[in-house]
């Protein structure tokens, strides 16, 4: 399979990308670095990357950035940055990826566990992941030509806690959250929200 | 208690204003009409209403819109309009109303059967109210002063439906919608859906 990596440099999707070459043929994009360079948050970038990548047969999203803090402290910039990016950012890529998407391709976007166990802090995490959940279901019922759709929620990351300088040791190694990624594009779900942790 | 009603000369905004208004005193805000005039989808609008409206003990919100149609010809304004109105509409009512809310006061907000029982057409719709949905769980986690939050979730309303030219017989009258929000404001509830239907 021919498939696109969003966010190939961050801490999920270079385990994505690791996972994946081992079968796949893996076209990275991201923000600053990879085969192709890619703003989600601008829809121009977006249709820019497929129309030089052309067609694919699985495209999994690991980027896109919202804010965390306090309700009382987030701004309406930090709401926009969440919704223009990891939520609209998303939707998008399966909006346009459509018209390059092989038969029976597949869309595996990315949620996260505060969609579900919020936290204090996490109000426009917890509002974009949920809303990128909402969608999936949803446009699962729609997709043509056998195309599938899901999101994976990954918890806490290992490495992730360690970059923030916390104890990483009840996080999961991106390693093991690569194998939800895998397991969406090859298995036959649609419209599911895969919890990472049911791979550990 | 004085209870603002954003959205009151809708469907459910109306009901809702019938009943709270036997025990309330009732403030209607609405797009066209009602005490105060505002659109949820400007945040200066919002401010510009609280400014107006000053203290109050619950504020229910049954605005907002969002466009139901197929994945593949909602437009990127489609898109935006609910974000803009039914999503980050809300959630900023809710942003600036904590600096007017009394102690103990509550926020109730309108998401919809769509987010959890999506349909062909609801993509757009689904991600919002679900967008909602996730930030209600998560702001409770930090409203302050024993102030409360919750989302309404209404089934497809019979009014609603007679409007759009459809049968109404399975549709929920809108009058028992309103035993929802009604409950959300009298009772100690908070960081739920509430499922209109629990009410019926």
């Amino acid at each position: 399979m021919r498939v696109i990596v969003v966010g190939a440099t961050g801490t999920i999707g270079k385990a994505v990308v690791k996972l994946l070459a081992l079968e796949h043929e893996v076209v990275k994009a991201a923000s600053k670095s990879g085969d192709y360079l890619i703003d989600i948050s601008q829809k121009s970038s977006i249709e820019k990357l497929f129309r030089e990548v052309g067609s694919f047969d699985a495209l999994v999203c690991a980027a896109g950035v919202a804010r965390f803090g306090p309700l009382a402290e987030l701004s309406d910039e930090d709401f926009q940055l969440g919704v223009s990016s990891k939520l609209m950012g998303q939707v998008n890529l399966v909006r346009v990826g459509l018209n390059y998407i092989r038969d029976n391709g597949s869309f595996t976007l990315t949620s996260g566990v505060l969609s579900r166990q919020p936290i204090p802090g996490s109000a426009a995490i917890s509002t974009v992941n949920a809303g990128i959940e909402g969608f999936v279901h949803a446009a699962a019922l729609e997709l043509p030509r056998g195309v599938r759709i899901n999101a994976v929620s990954p918890p806490w990351v290992k490495e992730t806690m360690e970059a923030l300088g916390m104890n990483g040791s009840s996080g999961m190694p991106a390693e093991r959250v690569a194998q939800a990624y895998l397991a969406s594009i090859s298995g036959t779900r649609s419209g599911n929200v895969i919890n990472a942790k049911d791979f550990a």
